[in-house]
């Protein structure tokens, strides 16, 4: 397929060139033009804009952070959709607010554009592997002719329902990262606290009922003292707050987000917004004094 | 090896059996004496104490509820510590406080006699299946002795520390799993307001970053309404006081775990202390309304 491709952070990079390697013709864009050099070296095309990118292409994908920079890609002045060409589907992989999603999915109809909504978890290790699990909203149709680009770094790949229900399942999966990340922070704190050895501690609760992902890919992390991020701080407090926003909108309780969007702040406010995740062990074992 | 086993609730009756089964001598105790009819029937003894049970043989195991039933099975006038011949070793499996894996111990050492603290994860799922993960307090001497019992029912065995660390690092444990289940709650209940179908949600968020054993294990339990526990709300209540209250002892902040407290006891207070920590699903959703 040709593929239009904006967005080369921490995630957008590895999706990319998972497009590329697959024998797909990738053009790509993004604002620090550096960060292109490697898909450039391996193939890729380069677009001065997010509308030269989409033009004349079967699809146009983002991957951007903020929900701002969304807009700027697909509604702005050299966004997507005003690209000479239009593109046949537009498909957003960033983590958005549902409303962004159906606004995306309206404007994209009314010009004769598919879009779809699909955010995706797995980190910097899944995008890297090819491993993502990826959550759609759109159309059937949509869902469909997009299985090629979905397949090249996808493992997991559901269409959850209609435009937004992407967005929707990504506040559900978000709140699941709060919660295990959290979780991983109280236990190592109080593990340290016990005089534990927290590496034998990990080797036997991470294999049983108290396991998860962040458990198995992020506390080793910290027991380094590695603080890269797989997930920026400031990414995951963004997301919390979208989901917090939505969650008061629809009258839900989500009182375990906001006690982790109110820890994940202070790490921001300390210093630590581009630090990863993990960087809640640190936080909490700082907290122990 | 001879072995004495006390205690065959949903996670005694398995292990006792994976004993047998790896042909060990069996003798068994437990309260209600239909408990042990299939273990019998598979050629394990009864005894009808636990002092009865322990008597002579290399090894006597507990797996039981309370701390007080602890105390009461190795304490007791009819305890372990009281048989006319003393065994060789004893191994708590229960989950019960750091000080009272550490008076076993002491009161142990005074006859002679080995002890392990040696908690399990894994639940009744890891019972069955004989794939428990082992956090074992004491004696690396004690702990090599009893690797054959440990090699029956776990997958992951490790000695932690000494006497008293099995317990601590099974309070790790159930803080993270106090975590993950509050999340899966949270999560669950987000997603029903949003309008989602639970099971494709749940299909594409346990694959991901959100992941986790509760997600993979205990929600699909939670929606097609199953209740029944793998783990009890009532012996998670109890182990989240345990850990509470050392960890207001040692000066630790477990707010994540008090907040968890709160809600399954609010769930046992409303007659759901004999039902799976998933119960904290139906809880949250209730909570929407």
């Amino acid at each position: 397929m040709r593929i239009g491709w904006i967005g080369l952070g921490v995630m957008g990079a590895p999706m990319a060139m998972h497009l590329l390697r697959a024998g797909h013709e990738v053009v790509v864009h993004t604002r620090t033009r550096s960060k292109a050099d490697a898909l450039l070296a391996a193939g890729a095309g380069w677009a001065n804009s997010p509308s030269e990118a989409a033009s004349g292409r079967d699809v146009a994908c983002s991957m951007v952070g903020l929900p701002a920079e969304v807009e700027a890609v697909h509604f702005g002045p050299t966004g997507t959709l005003a690209a000479p060409q239009l593109p046949r589907l537009l498909i957003d992989f960033s983590t958005s607010p549902r409303s962004l999603a159906l606004r995306l999915s309206e404007e994209s109809a009314r010009r004769g554009v598919e879009a779809l909504d699909a955010p995706v978890s797995g980190g910097d290790i899944g995008a890297r592997n090819g491993t993502l699990s990826i959550m759609v909203g759109g159309s059937p149709q949509a869902f469909a002719s997009a299985e090629q680009v979905f397949a090249a770094f996808g493992k997991t790949v559901v269409h959850v329902g209609p435009a937004g229900a992407g967005q929707a399942t990504k506040a559900v999966n978000q709140i699941l990262v709060a919660a295990t990340c959290v979780g991983m922070g109280e236990a190592l704190a109080y593990a340290s606290s016990a005089g534990l050895d927290l590496g034998r501690v990990l080797s036997v609760v991470s294999a049983g009922a108290a396991g998860s992902w962040t458990l198995s890919n992020l506390a080793p992390r910290a027991l380094r003292g590695d603080w890269n991020p797989g997930f920026m701080v400031d990414h995951l407090v963004k997301d919390l707050r979208i989901v917090m926003a939505e969650a008061n909108e629809q009258g839900i309780r989500a009182d375990l987000t906001a006690f982790a969007e109110g820890l994940y702040s202070a790490i921001q406010a300390s210093g630590g917004g581009r630090d990863g995740t993990q960087a809640i062990v640190r936080h909490l074992l700082q907290g122990e004094g």
